[in-house]
């Protein structure tokens, strides 16, 4: 039986103030849909079979190098991290895993945080290790490379932290180990460009030894930042050459915030499906860089436009498409629960969208080469309100109909804010 | 009476088919927003009252430097450019106006073609000057400039064919003039910068003291293109400083795809607007550079987003505010008449979604920072589909329920496809 | 015997004139250099023996979507193309290849051009197909897509233009082909992302059978442009997987000006090499999009970041390592013979100043993780002032010490000017 | 008598060791300018003239939100600042001013401070307040705006805590205020964009009214970080906008890092100077975004190009134009006194090759649009190694032939890492 952090009478009190409105919306969209010839009940079902997971970090409010100007009743370690993830779970049903990040996430005893996670209905997606901070009294630094420095013993270091992450992944539970590293060089001649990437294969060729068979291992590309000449793993290019290179449980992660301006994300998506190297993504939104904010809240339309691709691919590929989908977010000035709460919604929508496309009209219209209404059908898709939809799987998962509303109700921020009172120091002294 | 282009019996027999549907659809949304304290008939009235002028050049097919793949009944002159907008007026009744571009459209007899507009329903919106490409025997060249050039009768030359503009536009019936020059250098060097802009403005007074009271001169900016190393109006600051300059008669024009990458252009609407110097709009959409594709057709949110700013604009300045609102776009795949209906729309979409936002609600959110909440506001109104509130506005207004599938039975395209033989030597030619 | 197209004696002359000038600044540098331990004798003799090819429609005046302004005495046909590009070679004596493009120099008699290219000192580099036009009566058209089309009439076309085109430089003595698509699609939704690159490995698999064994098939990737939405061949890393899945003829062509906005392009040769694929190089330099500027005139230190690459693969990979040079400019305001030679010489200061960085040292920082030393030797190499060295190297090489100057005094285009009278029409009516 | 921080005797014998290869590189240029009509000892004694005022907190190592890999010897305090600038100020004879930061440099005793930097032979620049951050116990918070925030009490502090640096200011000898405020939204809808502005204005003027007649008020823009959707203060438009609204004291300050891809930067400069708002510069280096990387390092031409427009300003405006120069750069893997030292060598050398460039001549070139010898004409400046003169220029002025390597020779940074060991928990726990 699923422990649930948030008393589900006053989950249930909630729903049922809002039942009604709710059924008459969903009946006049299911109206709507069927005299364009779709089932409403079918993306309902749909819907309910939606799962992202959610980063244990962002639990926690985010900052810049600026500042970081903390909230209230942040979680302290990961055993809070992992409550804050069930209130998100219980009220959204859309976040059934977690993704932990080491050594940020290390648990003094892993089985009891699998046991935790258990009894709050949460498993353990990927696994992130972190080669982009040094620790203190960490034997080698990280300061100019971790899996690619020039010091062996920088990157014997970064290996065997990630094996060390296997290791616990192992005991929690996880599937897949994520790494992102942030080596790059931040002048011209600071780092030889093709030994470098010589270094990053060899270690990763270690990491991957390592692997169990039923494992993948993500290798997240970034454009740029820490390093700000360029980056050992910069493109979706890079990413794809060394995964072919290490072999078949290698494959490339989209974080959708990673890319140059202007790029055609959903189109990487493609590439990557379509050679079979498409792992999995870190969902969130951004304007700039690598922004880290809310899923969807810049650029909805590209959101749906990557779910179309994915739509596709699953069309095409059936049960073995399976990427994996993660939130990766820098929550500054809202609630991190409200934002991955209401993420997990966006990254919903643009699931349920995507799959009301009219793929065979879609193909048609390809194929003749009438442009407009081949547009036209994926606006058609995108226009549509599914916000009912997506509230009636909440009801029938057991959710809330309106999770930021009954996360507010509930009380929950203000209890932890006394449970959890603020770190000394812990106040936002940004870097400069 | 305006004379209708296409036979309004068929646009009759159209809208009999679809509005039953139609009405059901309107119903359920009406009862939607009802429950949400909306009122769906005051949206369809301010729907009612939105128009966008169309480019007299959109009309036919667009191309790049590379190439032109002409379409199929292309106009051949202005005459038949004005046939083409008057079918797009009379399904959409979105557009009521024109916009002209000489010498491209420079009428044998602007009287007649004033008449021929009135007869159409038509009116005429800014006229747009041509500094940007030479004439056949013109007597001296814009290669190296026009209102800028550092020779002097290419200078005088840009300035008079300007006020020829001005001239002809009020014969019309215009009330503006568009100057967007391609003026600057493709070289460090070639030009002195402030030596550049010291002409320009010096040319833009001649341009304006021609201006009747009652006109206003739209400066556009531009980031690149023709000029690839500097333009020399090449963003909203210079645009801004130079209409400072001229007086109150000058405004600054926004085209959607004249911006650097990562801009926030819905804060450059606001800018303009708190300093009083918003003229209008050229709407189109981009993924790259100035790639004038169909408005909304990219990123429909960033067009929301800037009606918002609008909104909250006129909700501001009240009547005085009223900033001109065009397409320009290129049309390089599509029938042209059928993206500037659906471009129109997407606009009116757009206008009313931020005619539904919660403004009240928003600036409670915005004071309190409960940023999710704010956000969601907008998201809220965003996410709204309006279909059915444009499609009865169109109805109401004596346009077509589906404006797309109206056209194409009308079988407009395939009758001047038969009338206006595509000209010799048309054919796409780019310029490498 | 090398037929010149400019009277020998001419530049004889302009040297005689700069001659003692020059030795006087070269053995300044020299002494400068002796002092650093670097010897200017083998910097001289390295530089003479770099080679980039010219294309040959850069021999003509550029143009805009907007607008084309011609310049004096154009060539009208591939054999006046040619003879620019002689004088281009005979002036700099860097410039031994010419690039042809097809259909646009198809010659009516291939021999006699490649012995009019003999005669003239010239060989031909790779031949370049173009399936991004309609020509004149063409069986089907390339309006949506060549290799990519839906349309498989189109794409049969597309695949035997380019068989064609390699027949032709056969027998011109080619050894390359270069292919560039202009497919993709304006719209979410036009085109089947996947569905589009399928057809073209299908395709590009029909041109690659019928490649000698000797020659290399260069894939050319561009970001946008003529499609603003997506390209199919965007980026390199689709041009890498494709040329993986092709076979060893097909390498990658890189082109500076076809990358997103701060895309890190030094670092995409170093991954081309390091895989194996790097196959050559469209020179040119931009500010913003494909601005096709002449080389070196936007971003210097960019070029040498490119050639320093090429030097650390060539010391890496030996004889093996060996990509093809190609300018490839637009030249909108400025002489195309002026452009390309200094263009040539661009480049060839970069290669030069490449090979100047101290490797043992560079490689000793960056071991150490001496960052600015690092940077400064890069630097160190690219501040020199290698100006004697290429004119040396130019004179040794019967060239001119000045090319510009040389080829004003000569009178070169004012002698063109007279026997290529502009064509009628030919003046600039722009796309828009 | 100026103190010196490194023992002058060391230098001097820094200088003896490479002074005979300096006078002969020195009279080699010499020659070869000569040769071109330039007096070498002109150059030579404009580069003594120039100086670029150094960050105080650019002593300091810095970070990113990922981490800070802490350096040795970091100084402690803005003593131990002074000290390290004043070692920088030695050594290359270009910084004769250091710019403080409030509250990080806030002095015990100011007139002690004074004192100090007196004995070392500074002086102080423009002072820089900090609302971007909250400090421990303060009333109001920063987390959602500071001169902006919809909370009085907010914009309160702000307004103060200006003031409060412009007194601070005024007893250290500073006659500017540098405002740079991180305040905006991180979501569309977070705040009302010309409400905020307003709110910005309101408060600038208070800090206005406080300024002495003969101080500067510096408006720093930048696109984005820490706000992610838009930024108050985003472009050069809104910041001339606000001070041409303030007054003839507001000025407008140009941070290299802080424009959209692909801007004009040098652009930029010229309309600001032309219309009278060009205060000064934070001078840095970026490929992606604010990278703060050193001056010069990623594109020397631009930084060439900016000085060019700062040439041509002063040759038009005389002595009135006077903008301030400052670097601001983070300094995350290398030594911050190496890297301020060769950034401010980097600066003087854009200054000496732009003083270099041949105005008449390129005059000449604008008005016939002779493009490429205009090109040429920029280029011949930039391509000049003026090494040698920047070398001996310092050598006069009292400092080291090569910084760098005297600053090393003297074990600076092993003694100042004795006496300064490293406070407990500074090490990079990143923002995340």
């Amino acid at each position: 039986m699923t422990k649930h952090i948030i008393d589900a009478a006053q989950v249930e009190q909630h729903n049922a103030k809002l039942k009604a409105e709710l059924q008459a919306d969903y009946d006049a969209l299911g109206g709507m849909l069927s005299r364009r010839g779709v089932d409403i009940e079918a993306l309902t079902a749909k819907a309910q079979t939606f799962g992202v997971a959610v980063p244990s970090w962002g639990a926690g409010t985010g900052g810049t190098r600026f500042a970081r100007f903390p909230g209230k009743g942040e979680p302290r370690d990961v055993t809070e991290k992992l409550e804050d993830c069930a209130v998100i779970h219980q009220l959204t049903r859309a976040t059934p895993a977690v993704s932990l990040h080491f050594p940020w996430d290390k648990p003094a005893d892993p089985k009891a945080l699998r046991q935790q996670a258990d009894e709050l209905g949460l498993g353990f997606d990927a696994v992130n290790s972190n080669t982009f901070q040094d620790q203190a009294g960490q034997p080698a630094t990280y300061k100019f490379g971790s899996l690619t420095s020039t010091n062996k013993a920088s990157r014997e270091l970064a290996v065997q932290h990630n094996i060390d992450c296997i290791e616990l992944g192992k005991t929690l539970g996880s599937k897949g180990l994520t790494v992102w590293v942030g080596d790059g060089a931040n002048f011209p001649g600071q780092s030889n460009l093709r030994g470098a990437l010589e270094r990053y294969i060899d270690s990763a060729r270690g990491i991957y030894a390592a692997l169990p068979d039923d494992w993948q291992m993500y290798i997240e590309h970034k454009l740029f930042e820490p390093a700000f000449y360029c980056s050992v793993i910069a493109d979706w290019g890079t990413s794809f050459a060394v995964a072919q290179t290490l072999g078949p449980k290698a494959k490339c992660l989209v974080d959708l915030g990673h890319h140059a301006p202007n790029t055609n994300i959903e189109m990487i998506v493609a590439r990557l499906a379509q050679f079979g190297k498409l792992g999995g993504f870190h969902f969130n939104d951004s304007k700039y860089g690598d922004d880290d904010l809310d899923s969807g809240s810049i650029d909805p339309f590209q959101l749906f436009l990557i779910f179309n691709e994915l739509a596709d691919s699953q069309a095409r590929d059936g049960a073995g498409f399976n990427p994996s989908y993660m939130l990766d977010q820098s929550h500054n000035v809202t609630d991190p629960i409200e934002s991955l709460m209401s993420s997990a919604v966006e990254v919903q929508r643009a699931f349920v969208q995507a799959s009301m496309v009219d793929r065979v009209a879609l193909a048609g219209f390809q194929e003749s080469n009438d442009v407009l209404q081949a547009a036209q059908t994926l606006k058609k898709a995108f226009r549509t309100d599914v916000s009912p939809i997506l509230a009636m799987a909440r009801l029938r998962s057991g959710g809330a109909i309106d999770p930021v509303a009954a996360y507010r109700a509930a009380g929950y921020r203000e209890q932890v804010a006394v449970k959890r009172p603020p770190k000394a120091g812990a106040s936002g002294s940004g870097i400069v």
